[in-house]
């Protein structure tokens, strides 16, 4: 009893890209659930929907029509968070602190199939995807400092069309999650002289037990300090700090890499699996960035099934994050379904 | 259109207390929501139900019996996420660095009337309420330097049971929300040799645009910097660093502010207002904490109507929270609606 067990004691873990700790209480996973149960998301949909806003060649609710795309489709947001024309404006007293932010918004369509979702494409669609992020990144990287690349899949992750969609919202100024990896990377180089998530993708390819995908070039681990119960992190084995510059072969085993994650998590509870994804890497901004490496991470928020979610709410909102089963048990029932996504093996 | 206009332009607040900042897009606002559509929790219920684990003199899963208690009643969370015997541990490697954490969790019934809910309990309730967080924080703060008082309120902010309670998590360490707080509220003191909540609380009740409720000693505001879209903050219009100095006088206007503020929500929307609720004040070691003003805050789900919420998702989880309409325009719509909870006036 007085020897730690992680599988049984409460602990907490240092999230050292942010600086920020996070409560490990996996004896929590025991008790049992009586609260708010969610709906599954309705499976089956038609290729084509004439009512969805992105199918192609659909009319949006601002009036404009969708190209006829076949591969890809990219349009700024008809409710854009974000605009190019704000005019400039700051305050700095320290109570009252704001400043206007410039910025675009987009959507990004990943297939004209209203039917299927990113896992139930196939690697050369991915690919697509993968380009069309590098595009747009290499664009509004001259512009603005900020491309943050995402995903809201499903409706429990406030996503209002089931289209395989994703977004990508540019501005000025470094988000504050961003600036808190920014401050965190440059201080661990400065005190290392290498690359902290370089360093921790060789960690966990010799460790193993968290890794859930590998290929030649990236890992998907559950991160040693993850807060969601089955959030993942995607790293390159290789260094890298900026989504544009992906080689083509890179690009491809970076398709192989999403697809297996993704297909993962469907076959986990036997749904299409909800969650937020993004990818931050280094800033557009002209320097050079040895500090950063490129990587993506998912937040799918379930817990027990389908249908029960983690809830972060009170103490995770008030303290810290808190998790109800370690990352290393995580890591495991994802690598023990199966590689073949559900509705394939039926 | 050169002119900033807050309720128009996409502009960043700052949060002084966590140093953090948030994205006001107010004309996001005007979106048609076709995403998910919340349930609204069942709200006729008995004043007792046999089947409750809170009710007074009901078995619990555990096998204990509940007190026959007529005003509150604390017990051990029967699955506890801090525990007072967890062996000693720790690894300082700065990729995987952890430490075990003690602590206690306990649940606070909060009346034995399972029919009700805060705002329906009567300022003499609510003081009972008051005085027993107290009564708690003095014996836990003995122990633990931590004490975190929270409640998760409706069934869409992970609460399993509708019975009025709330939980107290103590613990060794700072929680990671309350050391950013602790070093926010420490260098403010040192720049300006005053106590930041105390001067904010002074400037709102000047300003007056984002105050909901006031009474002699307390103050509930909109804060500047709210990321959740009717996100309040209540502050001390007196100088009090912890919940164990409140005399009784103030305890008496703390429950009639919370009675204010949580009519207030359950008629904005005409249902029972879900949100997490929390406490944060100087921590128990023993020290001053001039820099420290006791205050609370509740964070509230819901955007649009009482089945429509925001999802801090995507930007908000990759990038920094957001928001859909202004703090200034909350607080109005707080003001605006009836003192006087809807139940009571049907
Ligand atoms: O302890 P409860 O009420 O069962 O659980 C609820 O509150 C906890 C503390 O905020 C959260 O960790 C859980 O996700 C939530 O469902
Ligand atoms: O732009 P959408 O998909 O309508 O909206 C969704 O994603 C946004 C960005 O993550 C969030 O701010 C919204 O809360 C969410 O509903």
């Amino acid at each position: 009893d007085t020897i730690f067990d992680p599988t049984e004691h409460p602990h907490r873990r240092f999230n050292p890209l942010i600086e920020e700790w996070v409560l490990v209480s996996p004896h929590r996973a025991k008790r049992p659930w009586q609260g708010q149960v969610e709906t599954i998301d309705e499976d089956e949909r038609p290729s084509y929907d004439e009512t969805c806003f992105l199918c192609a060649g659909n009319t949006r609710i601002n009036g404009e029509v969708n190209d006829n795309y076949e591969k890809t489709f990219v349009f700024t947001n008809d409710f854009a968070a974000l605009k190019t024309d704000t005019p400039k404006a700051e305050s700095n007293d320290p109570l009252f602190k704001m400043a206007t932010e410039q910025g675009e918004s987009r959507v990004i369509c990943f297939s004209p199939d209203h039917s299927k979702t990113l896992p139930q494409l196939s690697v050369d669609e991915i690919v697509e995807v993968i380009s069309t992020w590098q595009a747009q990144c290499q664009e509004l990287g001259q512009h603005y400092q900020w491309v943050q690349v995402f995903e809201n899949k499903g409706s429990m992750m406030g996503c209002s069309n089931p289209h395989p969609h994703g977004q990508i919202w540019s501005q000025q100024q470094l988000p504050t999650l961003v600036s808190k990896k920014q401050k965190a990377l440059s201080a661990y180089y400065q005190a290392h002289s290498s690359n902290l998530l370089f360093d921790y993708a060789q960690r966990e390819a010799e460790q193993g037990e968290r890794v859930v995908v590998q290929n030649a070039d990236w890992l998907v681990v559950v991160p040693y300090w993850a807060g969601w119960p089955f959030e993942t992190l995607l790293i390159p084995r290789f260094a890298i700090s900026r989504m544009t510059e992906l080689t083509s072969e890179q690009q491809r085993s970076l398709a192989d890499a999403i697809q297996q994650i993704t297909i993962r998590y469907d076959n986990l509870f036997n749904c299409s699996f909800p969650y937020s994804m993004g990818r931050h890497g280094a800033p557009y901004d002209g320097e050079e960035h040895p500090e950063w490496t490129l990587h993506a991470s998912f937040f799918p928020p379930l817990l027990r099934s389908a249908t029960v979610r983690k809830f972060m709410v009170g103490y995770e909102m008030m303290a810290e994050s808190q998790r109800d089963l370690t990352p290393e048990q995580a890591a495991q029932r994802l690598r023990d379904v199966s590689p073949i996504h559900y509705k394939e093996s039926k």
